[in-house]
């Protein structure tokens, strides 16, 4: 692939207006009495007569054969090599739950657990303790103060909470401090390199501090920190681009990605038709816009074919709306697919079209993963869709002379 | 890719003839009120009869999404890596007027322009005089003497010319001369690394005599330069795949990106006809010949849909005569599409196919982007078709014990 730097110079700002529309887990499986997938079940007219007139193909998300998380699936699909740029679980657990981050800062998922008199584990999730209990347990751990690092934990769900450090030179280089298994006591934070020593010292006064704190409840008297993140460097998106990019998603994890890459995140409303309203009323404000479909990935992830399909169908009838504001380029993608009968992500390669003036309008039949296999596109990375937004909005000049 | 390097061991000399038809432009997009590309429009019995016998598939020049120029067009089809090996603006301005460069020879674009008695810039263009004008002036450029380097000027057309110095220890770090805007003078030659400063100092000379020779001409009283090129070190095209090459191309243009490979570049009349002769008498003394067809994309260039049509058609009727020839290959590939809707190069896919004894002959109905998006290749780089082409003439062995 060409480096994001390398264009750089070749793309210019026009008018033109690309809009890229996620539908989370996109991508399904045959139901196996139908042989029918999702989107060949689902009666959605206006995607099949959108995917008719657009050059149509199959992309792939990291690589051939694997499965992506949300956060490698969306970095993709914004042109960013997700094998170079991986963001930890800590920060994207952070991005989840609305958790703003800035570079530099240190982020990590914490569990409340269970210890016995002597500091070893008896319960690793502290018999999985509902939010209501956990959440003034955050307050608490929240008012920790430690000299030249800001300290915030967030609840998640449950006994699940999210710390961050924010401060100079901090480092995620440091080991998790979850041994993995009850019987044993809750490991020191270890510095992964010479580097990460300071945020290693500051995280075991956390620990320490927790743990005074806890001392008197029960079950949760004791934390576990793993999955230390901080963001990658991305480049900027839009100035990479040269676009003037906003974000619309209804999900707090989408957001986040988005403002990783720095786009305008547009604050919306939670159903896919406030979105849809959310485009039109800023419109005229940018030139890229990337809205975030999530159903039909929650669907697939329960394991419920049908309610995929319906859901499928909902997004389907807020098409023409979309379509009536004229955009130059629409791209309709998936981050991967989330087929029913496997309710998990997967490795399969995504439907995928773009629509503009000046694609072949090859003639498949509707937008499934099979018609999209017959389409001029062929199968692409994710990666490459800015690189074909870029040029059918006439931003792209040709490389070489 | 495989490096070119990495399988020359593996390639053997044989009698078997492949022929590499670069019908330039080649790919389309459909016509509005028809819905069918140029390539759908024409009528070429030819093309589409070989087409169901051979190996189809589509091409990407360069990558995804980025329309390429002529240089990388060409580059890829010969097996280049286009983003490794890029020939500069200048470089490939002279190799379009049929100008030599040698390794090392720097060359730039040059224009007339016109300054006041300030010396600030009143005209980029220098009222763009015709050709009949500029040539004369041309010749006087050329008898600067500057020690030590040899200095050639060549007129291109109208207001243009190509500056050649040719000479030891020469770059192309140079930055352009060219202000780009009137009202201010014409910038210093400077160099944009050590290494360049005395190139950079030769061409201050150059421009310095030039401004003397000119003062009195109106309006072409002085030169801007950009585009400072030097060949890239390209793998020799022969030696490599261990092939004895010619090149039979009626513009000057695709004759010096061939002569930039070291293929033998043979003589040949204007019209494709000429090349045709061209391949007959000379094909018992080549194993590989790159036959250059141009008119299509001068018809998509101009926009002219109709036009670009009856060029295929054209093109159409010579395929026998190259079949008579019994090919042990033969391939019609594009070096980019050239869609008459778009009247420019463009980033889609290329129509490309290749015909052996050893293909599947997957039976598609014709020779077009929509058919050639059925065919077995698939979508390959432009870069991969050179190691199709070897392994069907039984050139290349396999990898691996």
């Amino acid at each position: 692939m060409i480096d994001l730097e390398q264009i750089h110079a070749s793309i210019a700002s026009t008018p033109s207006k690309i809009v890229l529309l996620v539908a989370d887990g996109l991508g399904g499986l045959a139901h196996p009495d139908t042989r029918r997938s999702e989107l060949e079940t689902a009666d959605i007219p206006n995607l099949d007569a959108l995917a008719r007139e657009s050059a149509c193909g199959l992309t792939t998300p990291v690589e051939i054969g694997v499965a992506p998380g949300s956060g490698p699936g969306h970095l993709a699909l914004f042109g960013y090599d997700p094998l170079k740029y991986l963001i930890g679980r800590g920060a994207l657990e952070a991005l989840g739950i609305g958790v703003e981050l800035l570079p530099g800062d240190v982020a990590a998922r914490g569990n409340f657990c269970a210890v016995n008199d002597e500091g070893l584990l008896t319960d690793r999730r502290a018999g999985r303790i509902p939010t209501a209990q956990s959440a003034p347990l955050c307050e608490r751990l929240d008012r920790i103060e430690i000299p030249g690092v800001q300290v915030d934990v967030f609840p998640v769900q449950d006994y699940r909470f999210v710390l961050r450090l924010r401060g100079e030179g901090l480092s995620d280089q440091v080991d998790e401090t979850d041994p993995q298994r009850e019987g044993m006591a809750p490991k020191i934070a270890r510095a992964l390199n010479p580097e990460a020593q300071r945020t290693a010292e500051i995280v075991q006064q956390f620990v320490s501090e927790a743990g005074h704190m806890l001392a008197e409840d029960q079950p949760a008297n004791m934390v576990l920190l793993r999955g230390w993140a901080q963001l990658p460097n991305l480049p900027d998106f839009g100035a990479v681009y040269h676009l003037n990019p906003a974000a619309i998603a209804a999900y707090p994890m989408y957001r986040g990605l988005a403002s990783v890459a720095n786009m305008r995140i547009i604050p919306t409303g939670m159903s896919f038709g406030d979105e849809v309203q959310t485009l039109r009323a800023n419109w005229n404000d940018h030139d890229f816009f990337f809205i975030h479909y999530k159903p039909a990935d929650t669907a697939g992830e329960d394991g419920d074919f049908e309610g995929k399909v319906r859901r499928l169908e909902e997004l389907d009838a807020h098409i023409p709306h979309i379509m009536n504001l004229k955009p130059d380029v629409l791209m309709v993608a998936g981050d991967h697919a989330t087929p029913a009968i496997m309710a998990s992500h997967s490795w399969h390669p995504v439907p995928f079209l773009l629509h503009s003036q000046l694609t072949l309008g090859e003639g498949v039949d509707g937008f499934s993963e099979r018609d999209c296999a017959q389409g001029s596109l062929g199968r692409i990375p994710a990666q490459a869709i800015m690189l074909l937004a870029l040029s059918h909005a006439g931003k792209l000049a040709k490389y070489g002379p």
